[in-house]
């Protein structure tokens, strides 16, 4: 699945462009779409209304992944697998939402989502001179990165008190330009529909990211403004047809993060040291939450979202590792910088490229030592306290100089997640914590200082059971409290969790200001880079990916696998014999609404199909159209062949993969009987 | 489970007094039995007769367990857990003994375990002096190390020759002690009766480590001498009742391994280091084994066995880790150390005994760095194709100066493991090698002049598939004629798997030496500490456990737990209920055979208890007897408590867990219909 693993969202968002393209790789920035590339390759010239209708049709899910409007009446399309954090927030004992699925029959029986924000991208604006302008010639590394965060607070704040709009602005091309995305942010967000998960994620675990596939990764919501269903301009038009082999396509969403740009060196530091060490971390987690899901049906239900984030998370940085263990991807990409860096080395202007590859060796070594340097504890409760401490703090200082996320543009997402009605178990907080608090000490080592602070005396288990008794931050009315008070309120807390964030805060600022230099330092010496390779190889190009709306491009094209050819497109007579073929194996039941169903259903419908088009996690429930900018799919996957995708895009045989559109409108009408839903889609 | 898990049975077998016990703890060496404490705790006072019989009911399994003689006609009880690496051995698509539970109706029905050695001790004899003469006064740890492994094989190949008998030195207290061991061996083991894993795992991973319990963990098999069933000199009595609440009982088994004499950094690399490591790896195991069953039905019975052994290990090592990582341990290990140190240093003739504790110290850190440093891939196949090779080269040196394994007297044994029917399962094998090939490359970096060796350009993946399609190991009779074979053919041999092999022999030999060295040290630096010990405390006490024959006593004891008293004993009206509780979760459903035979069972009989006698993984399938050495139970586990007994014996509330003997011989005759087998037992 490619939603986009929280892990994958560090603090760090190194964005720069490739050395070399090749087949139809590119992720790119809507204010600078490949229009020579589309008209040489295609013969397709999108117009700037095409352009703009498909970016306003877009949104981004704060939850990780991305989506489309379908309807003037506000109906969204993205994949089961980004809404389930929804799911799972408003599933109970009593209503599982996730096994089960839900149809919304009329308007009020839509459930709103606790803590959902959808970002719909209202324009661009290039602020790089006046940032670069912020930032003294001569200003020390932690100079720089101070400067630069006060001007792009200061350029935010305004835009968001000049607009009411939300205002990012965004560091691209590593840093060689900013520019500044204004979002209309829509905050009511309710579930209309959504499929079992024994329809949505068929074949489980075990057919994650291969194909041919057969699953209805998708689900339906509505966006609301002052409590009635939105009336949207700009939605996506559907085709009543398939693809076909050839078809071009376009995808528009928010692919997370890449890394294309690296060094040899800096995927060195991924192959021998980060992704190994992620790996560690996510096989942990799942064993986990396995071991507490064997206490009974709720403690899986309770459990289940964050394991299948994991595990999905496992199985795609373990494609990743696999590709940057063959030595032949290493030696691509070698041989492409040394032939970079021949040329710099050439070119007088470009004198300062070779020190910035040293730049960038020397920050892998220290970023080594900085894995598993952490005191976040990955509990939402102790995250509660920790955010509940540093916004208190924050809030103390001029607006430029805070941390990103307390910056006033940020405020109204901040509050939402502080106050999000999300259930929070205490017995998986507890199980969660302890289990934290001891990779704590492992990653420390027993006799660290502050390990005694953590652990105050105890063993990590009988600890957390102590810190979670010990807090309230469960009660939203006291989080509001923290929320609404200051500082002062804060230091004469008792509550555990705030007091062991409290004592932890400096540790926690120490960690960061290190992490943001080393940051800092990469940005500068991969500008270098960009600025040697726009020089050489006069790349226009795209950014790495950045977790903001970005268009992709491809072909519907089947590939060979072991010999076989693999057909573009899947139907729903496929899903029915995958099921035969996979009888007894766990997860490849078809939920009995499809077998009831079968007579009904045409079974020639299309249900998934593979294209070209360059995508990454956060890609996820991206709108695929097609040259008419009518929905044809939706992104839900990559092949495992994809799965190298994050330092080096293929078209061999990676592919992107998407559930029909016109699979999901034949669901809608004879699986599930929700006709006026499914009319109501592309009106 | 009390099993061995074979991580446990690393090259180092460090083995050391205690320097204080508490309650009842120990594992004593039967030829110095705690005949003083036995006499003024419990006023009793085994004779040597009695002590002699139930040495010679007893035997150990190579496969990782213990067990005991309990018929004259060769009938052996062990776990189920133990027995299952044979019935995995035994089972095929068709055949699955670990689901369907086994029982042979006549004796021609009883099958052959491919690979099962079963010793019985039969003497032990003192042969310090012998050793320790033959070490150089003045040698370096290498020379020292050399010469003792030179003696060792001369005593065992004399011994071996002389008596017919498996011969083995033992290394105890630390080095201060040889015995040298003589066993008759049974090789020809066959399986008599199990019942299905859901009786005998019942509440599986769940419950594992858990009390109260309801667990049939039971196998019985049978040796033969000849072709026919051994007559048996030597067997245990049952007693025709359960145990009450205060009785005193004795185990007979092998513990694997403790590490009591740790010293306080020895235990802080274990905590910080060692222990972590291993638990990533297993995690990563226990993932990459659940994986490879998800494709369906006979694959997860292939990985069952290992996946079983996997989970077993990583919550045993959880709870070690977690039991280290309580501040309260170190303080207290910190104490008994200070003293003792203190004490040695005002004593002259300890004046070594500090640089001892800074000699361990050192080894810590160098072991540290050789964490991880491994050419050995835990795939059957590549197992097979090194020790082939090895057996090669070390049988053109003397006896003396071969690697231990390779000894003369050890050539029965090894044999018998290369040449064993069990059957290997390329599919499985390539997705282990794969993993391990993986793990290559994380452990060492993807530069390393050994990955360039072991991937050949290739990626993990596609080079484990060439590895395992090109070699013929799996075939017994290719299998032979490198065993019959010359160095010369291992040399021209162009196995895939045998080459790589040949290759990475030389690392192989590295890290071994390297290895085999710091345990030198370490032995040479506990001895001290030992000697420390015995002069200060005057402790006769126990040698930290070695997987050979001890005896541990204590009392049939309840205990309190969250403030409610645990009752020592369960019955099966319990298990009945116990599954009732726990409807539809994972692994508690009772077999069909209980529910059927429910009606027909004394619900009121026995089936687990607990006592406090002092065992350790390798005691399971241990005997528990009473003062008559009438077999009363059989060991299968310990309760959570007990997993820091590795280090540190209490029993506020560690317990070690049994079948009840009644319990077993009710379900033989009400729930297997064998009561014939039922009658022949301690007859």
């Amino acid at each position: 699945m490619r939603k986009l693993y929280p892990l994958a969202l560090a603090t760090m968002t190194l964005l720069c462009p490739v050395f070399e393209t090749s087949g139809d790789e590119g992720m790119y920035l809507f204010n600078d779409l490949p229009v020579d590339q589309l008209k040489s390759k295609y013969d397709f010239e999108p117009s700037q209304a095409w352009a703009d209708a498909l970016r306003l049709s877009s949104v981004r899910f704060n939850s990780g992944g991305s989506g489309s409007f379908i309807s003037s009446d506000g109906l969204v399309l993205t994949n089961h697998h980004v809404a389930s954090d929804t799911l799972h927030k408003l599933s109970s004992e009593d209503r599982n939402l996730i096994d089960d699925g839900y149809l919304a029959k009329s308007l009020d029986q839509e459930l709103k989502a606790p803590d959902l924000e959808l970002n719909q991208l209202v324009s661009i604006e290039d602020v790089t001179e006046r940032v670069n302008a912020a930032v003294a010639k001569d200003a020390s590394v932690a100079d720089a990165a101070t400067q630069r965060r006060a001007v792009i607070a200061e350029i935010e704040k305004e835009s968001t008190d000049k607009t009411g709009l939300r205002s990012d602005v965004v560091t691209l091309f590593g840093g060689a330009q900013y520019h500044l995305y204004r979002y209309k942010k829509y905050t009511d967000v309710r579930l209309v529909w959504a499929p079992e998960t024994a329809a949505a994620f068929f074949g489980g675990d075990a057919d994650n990211f291969e194909y041919p596939r057969y699953n209805l990764d998708a689900t339906i919501m509505r966006v609301y403004e002052d409590g009635k269903p939105a009336k949207l301009e700009h939605f996506l038009r559907w085709s009543d047809s398939g693809v076909s082999e050839g078809d071009l396509v376009f995808v528009s969403g928010n692919p997370g993060r890449t890394q294309r740009i690296f060094t040899v060196e800096a995927l060195k530091f991924l192959r021998d040291s980060r992704l190994p060490y992620v790996l560690d971390y996510l096989r942990r987690k799942e064993i986990m939450l396995q071991q507490f899901g064997l206490e009974g049906a709720e403690a899986t239900r309770r459990a289940r979202d964050e394991l299948f984030g994991v595990q999905n998370g496992r199985k795609a940085y373990t494609g990743m590792l696999a590709g940057l263990q063959d030595p032949s991807t290493i030696a691509t990409k070698q041989a492409r910088e040394t032939k970079l860096r021949a040329a710099a080395e050439s070119d007088p202007e470009l004198s300062g490229t070779e020190s910035a590859f040293a730049e960038i060796a020397a920050v892998q070594a220290e970023k080594k030592n900085m894995l598993g340097q952490t005191v976040t504890f990955r509990s939402r409760l102790f995250d509660l306290a920790l955010t509940s401490v540093l916004r208190a703090a924050e809030d103390e200082k001029p607006n430029g100089e805070r941390l990103r996320e307390f910056t006033e543009s940020g405020r109204e997402s901040l509050v939402q997640d502080l106050l999000s009605t999300a259930p929070i178990y205490r017995d998986l907080e507890r199980v969660k914590l302890a289990d934290e608090l001891a990779r704590f000490v492992e990653s420390r080592g027993g006799d660290n200082e502050w390990v005694a602070v953590v652990l105050d005396g105890k063993g990590p288990r009988e600890r957390a059971a102590e810190l979670i008794e010990g807090t309230k931050l469960d009660d939203i009315s006291v989080r509001k409290t923290y929320l609404d008070g200051t500082l002062d309120d804060i230091k004469r807390s008792d509550d555990a969790l705030i007091d062991l964030a409290r004592k932890l805060e400096p540790e926690y600022r120490r960690i960061r200001t290190i992490n943001e230099e080393l940051d800092e330092r990469e940005r500068q010496a991969y500008a270098k880079i960009t600025a040697a390779v726009s020089k050489l190889q006069g790349a226009s190009g795209y950014p790495d990916a950045t977790f903001t709306l970005r268009l992709a491009y491809g072909q519907v094209k089947g590939y060979m696998q072991d010999g076989e050819r693999i057909e573009p497109a899947t139907d729903f007579a496929g899903a029915f014999e995958h099921e035969a073929q996979h009888q007894g194996q766990t997860d490849f039941d078809l939920p009995p609404s499809w077998n009831q169903a079968k007579d009904k259903l045409d079974l020639s419908t299309q249900l998934n199909f593979v294209c070209t088009a360059d995508i990454i996690g956060g890609n996820s429930g991206s709108p695929v159209v097609n040259r008419k900018g009518e929905l044809v799919g939706l992104i839900f996957d990559g092949n495992i062949q994809s799965l190298t995708s994050d330092y080096l895009y293929t078209d061999q045989q990676a592919r992107a993969v998407s559930v029909s559109g016109v699979g999901i409108l034949e669901a809608l009408r004879n699986i599930y009987g929700a006709d006026q839903l499914a009319n109501s889609i592309g009106k």
